[in-house]
């Protein structure tokens, strides 16, 4: 198991506070100690950082803790590699452009036989089933919409078809964005919250850390928050159902999708 | 003008010394401001760090230096804008995977007329005319091999054509890797060493910095370096001519190819 960690807001903000609970199961409270990454989007630009050593022991992550680098977008990753060496070309985020965005995924489960479906105009740098079906989902949305399609609605529906599909090979959690929005698929396990006015306080269960929203958010401010499991002991997480596929905008959920598991 | 550093070397090793130099450049003893970013291959893996902000001021620059990523290719880039504002997507090296491994491209210089080329499989996720020249280049050479040629010195040669083909556009200094070979093309300013056994001491232009390379480096290390201008004041800087083009392989210079300059 892999831990996944996501963020959509409507006005750059920091993910620090998740990102430190996060962080701690990467070798001190979780076993996840194979490598960690987090990208961020600020507007179409997107950077991340990756790190195949622990992330509880991480330079890079006690750093980026500091920093504190303000976002619209956030995924993050921490491994217990099951396929695949632990090393840097196979450390999650992993990142494609496609239509003149960076598209960026991380995911969580093990995809039997993933690795025969062909690939055509991306190919993995690793050798992870993670970065196959990356490749091949992208693939499959450059095929169908040569160009970005005027209506999100047909991207989602066809983002919803391709992970119920890619489900149908065993575990497929996803966190996905495209720069415009951020995508969630849980196929065992998600959870997720939308913080918004009046915020209030909140204690990270893996790390002796509270925080009061109301001190660092504005009153406007919409920040939704997806992770494998709750990262906070007095906020009120709501579990995806399996086969679900969620949207968010902005901070905002705008759709959700429920398939049907596919026949393997 | 931007400024350009390259490295590449037998083993990893980390570029902590040279890119001290070259950050002061950036706001301090330059006046490259406006942002800087520095892609690292370890193995066939690749990691960068981007930022917006001047160099000589970056807390991600400072990290770096202290944290000493050790990889055997790195490009680096610090920006003082003429074409595309001062964002994230518009901070170099840019990145796009071919063949499955990761190219990275960091280009000084303006090529008139390079956005009116069409492109196909890649586009440009910000507005800089070096990220289309990238994309376009890209393309070519997909176009040319749909996959990696056996031979190196087919793809060495279509390299070197199509550097003189965008320098025929204005100025074109870059520095191009695919992890495997490190590549640099001179339009107007470029110069370049190869540092090994015996190694001596070398001392930073723009920074009150002095190494010893015999205390740091194996007897069999060799590491060539690439940028700009000369960043030690102690050792012998080879410039490159004019239409050169030059592929360094685990630290040494491996080929050099001069073409003509294209007629606009």
């Amino acid at each position: 198991m892999c831990e996944l960690l996501g963020m959509s807001a409507n006005v750059p903000t920091d993910i620090c506070f998740s990102f430190a609970g996060l962080m701690r199961r990467g070798g001190a409270t979780g076993p996840h100690g194979d490598g960690w990454g987090i990208g961020f989007y600020e507007g179409r630009g997107y950077r991340a950082f990756h790190d195949p050593d622990a992330s509880a022991e991480s330079e890079i992550a006690r750093f980026i803790q500091h920093y504190s680098i303000k976002s619209e977008i956030v995924l993050s990753h921490i491994r217990k590699a099951n396929r695949g060496r632990v090393c840097l070309e196979n450390t999650h985020p992993f990142a494609r452009e496609l239509w003149g965005q960076t598209w960026s995924f991380a995911h969580n489960g093990q995809l039997r036989g993933i690795k025969k479906r062909p690939l055509d105009r991306y190919q993995p740098v690793g050798a992870t089933d993670s970065e196959h079906a990356f490749c091949w989902l992208l693939d499959q949305v450059r095929t169908a919409f040569p160009t970005r399609p005027r209506q999100p609605r047909a991207l989602w529906q066809l983002l919803a078809e391709l992970c119920a599909d890619l489900a149908s090979l065993g575990v497929f959690n996803l966190l996905l964005s495209d720069s415009s929005a951020f995508y969630a698929h849980c196929s065992t396990r998600l959870c997720w919250l939308t913080r918004r006015a009046p915020f209030g306080r909140a204690t990270l269960i893996d790390a002796d850390m509270e925080i009061d929203f109301a001190q660092h958010a504005g009153p406007g401010d919409v920040v939704s928050v997806v992770a494998t499991a709750p990262l906070t002991r007095d906020e009120i997480w709501r579990p995806f159902q399996p086969g679900e596929f969620r949207v968010f905008r902005a901070g905002q959920p705008v759709a959700t999708m429920q398939h049907a598991r596919a026949a393997p």
